[in-house]
């Protein structure tokens, strides 16, 4: 019954089930950091918008310095009036004016000199001691940008330099996607909220506070519909719920006897089954359908393995849904214990990372399933390939940070 | 006049120079996520508090398991009652409890056997096909934490996992570093709001906002002074109202006559210079100050430089203040195109990163310090030390991710 899939087969269902989510958000480039841009942002104008000299010196005419040197500079005259930007002076024809970095180029100028490679004579003329051909030291108008070039392209996380060149192009508002709400449900009857002190046979619902905080990371706005009994009914309700609320919906499977198959016959009922179970340890039982059109995860109980399976899977879904590129490069570490083979899975370790001169080394972390703070001050994970006879001590494996 | 610095010294005196915000604020674990921790969080309890399945199994005691195999099976009876967790069944002496993954271990059981291991007779006796070791399936009552245990190292950046972890332990509160207040103030009379159209010799100030967006990025809470003009006394009345107001204090240089030193001058007359220039290109014309006790940085105007400037020392003296540990752990990749030696100082280049097999390609981006839009797209930063003679085409190089 379990329609087990390889992790890779997983990605594929992902990419080809889920599209886009319809609509999009306006919002001021002060509030953009972190969110995905929604269309390809172009820019209307030439940015800087005029010739700038990118040094300290004097604006010129580059003809009027070829064959200069130390011992014969170009004499050149400054015209008369302020030092500064004065549109009234104009350089060639003999004269230069002093240019201060990111100052307009004045009329006749199409090169910079240096202020180190010129001589103030203090007699309004200033020595030119080393040529310059034309374009030396020039911002052009268009360096930055000209009209109809992209500032930012559809798809991209926004980042801090991708705001200032918004703010370069005078965009101050723009449309992101829609982050996709993700509702969040914990099933099992062992299950008490976090503040509880939890009698014997209980345990506090981790997952439902990493999860929510694993969404918010992901680029998703989590929606927690709290703890929900064994009982299949109430879990039906609870799924109903969400998902006239919601994008995307995770049911964290309890680990006792009667929710083990709640999730799957619940969500197949409002829907259909993807899969039920990734060859991947951990997070092996793990499922997903689709109710209405929408994502609907079954993760397991266990939060480690309900972790990895998000890192791995929800994240990607989140992108997906707004259509975002995340590629990840890997950091190269040398592991420090030898990870054991495994029998027809992949195998996800999470490690700590140390510098050790110029090697990285990767320290896997070993861990059962059910501890989540196995996972504290861990950077990221290795993976050992189903097909792979596990890693040896002192190999070098591509660690993926975990990218907080 | 220019007391010049290397990189690494500049390090150092951030390192020595700042320390600790005084002053730490109350934040429930929903809230906890991206912020600093202010102490080490303790456990007062063990996690998860009793011995439980790992798996789906029988629970036994071990001992009764010992010789058996598939075709010599040990036949142990099933208390009667219900299925699942009962806690009036106990095993040992002949008998077995089922047991689903997590459920808590009955009296007198040691260990779980797998299901697939086992065989229901349907009679009330269950055969077990394979000897078991005490302890084995079983995650012991102190697995996760024991009292006294280390949930959460103060100084670190709280991440999804950590929330689950502090779930776990029942600490659905606690204390979190404050969030550095940080001034930024744009200088230049060439400048305009981002939402303007600048006249010819006019640009607009993108350093606000990507000095915001940075800040925020960072780990500090951004409060922005706008465009102050090129005249000292109202920069220096923007840098006391910024002084008075916040923990930090960036003043982006004008790239306009004279803004150049007013920032210095300015920084000075209220305190004291810590440098003035780092060896770096770009960012050389840095300053950083103390003033009444709190640091002032002087930024290039230039929107690369100043964000390089930001990222590299901005974001060390957040973390100073916040006590925060940020290890990084560069990309290995093969340099796709030659980066040339530099004269005297540590040049910095941003990189675009491309999966190629299994190699990591980074393409060096070559620009213009004024020229923002550069680094659009690109995934990190390459050094080139002081006392290097460039990077060659082909080489590996490590890469330092921006970590948005």
């Amino acid at each position: 019954m379990l329609s087990v899939k390889t992790p890779d087969e997983v990605m594929e269902i992902i990419k080809t089930g889920f599209g886009l989510l319809p609509g999009f958000e306006s919002v001021g480039i002060a509030e953009a950091l972190g969110r995905v841009s929604a269309e390809d942002i172009v820019s209307a104008e030439y940015v800087p918008g005029f010739d700038r000299s990118a040094v300290d010196g004097y604006a010129v005419c580059a003809s009027d310095t070829f064959g200069c040197s130390e011992s014969i500079p170009a004499i050149l005259t400054v015209p008369s009036g302020p030092p500064g930007i004065s549109r009234a002076a104009s350089a060639g024809g003999g004269f230069c004016v002093y240019a201060a970095t990111g100052a307009q180029l004045p009329p006749g100028a199409d090169s910079v000199v240096m202020l180190e490679y010129t001589e103030d004579y203090k007699d309004g003329t200033v020595g030119i001691e080393i040529p310059v051909a034309p374009g030396n030291n020039v911002i052009f108008k268009d360096d930055d940008l000209s009209p109809g070039d992209v500032v930012l392209r559809k798809g991209c996380l926004i980042t801090e330099h991708d705001t200032g060149a918004l703010a370069a192009a005078g965009i101050t508002e723009l449309n992101v996607r829609r982050k996709p709400a993700v509702g969040i449900i914990s099933t099992g009857d062992e299950l008490v909220e976090a503040d509880k002190k939890p009698n014997p046979g209980e345990v506090r619902d981790v997952n439902t506070y990493m999860l929510a905080a694993a969404v918010s990371s992901g680029g998703g706005s989590p929606k927690t519909y709290g703890i929900v009994p064994d009982d299949e009914k109430k879990l039906d309700a609870a799924l109903g719920r969400a998902l006239s609320e919601c994008d995307v919906v995770l049911i964290s499977g309890g680990s006792s006897v009667g929710a083990k198959d709640a999730a799957a016959r619940v969500i197949g009922s409002r829907g259909e089954i993807l899969f039920h179970g990734i060859a991947m340890k951990p997070g092996k039982p793990t499922i997903l359908g689709k109710a209405g059109g929408k994502p609907v995860f079954g993760l397991p109980g266990h939060p480690v393995a309900a972790y990895f399976v998000t890192r791995l899977f929800v994240f990607l879904l989140l992108d997906c849904l707004t259509g975002r590129e995340r590629p990840e490069f890997p950091v190269r570490a040398v592991i420090s214990e030898a990870v054991p083979a495994n029998h027809g899975r992949a195998e996800y370790a999470a490690v700590k990372l140390r510098k050790d001169g110029d090697i990285i080394r990767a320290e896997p972390v070993r861990f059962k399933s059910g501890l989540i703070t196995s996972l504290a001050a861990t950077d990221g994970y290795i993976c050992v390939p189903r097909d792979c006879e596990g890693i040896a001590e002192g190999t070098a494996a591509d660690v993926t940070l975990w990218r907080h």
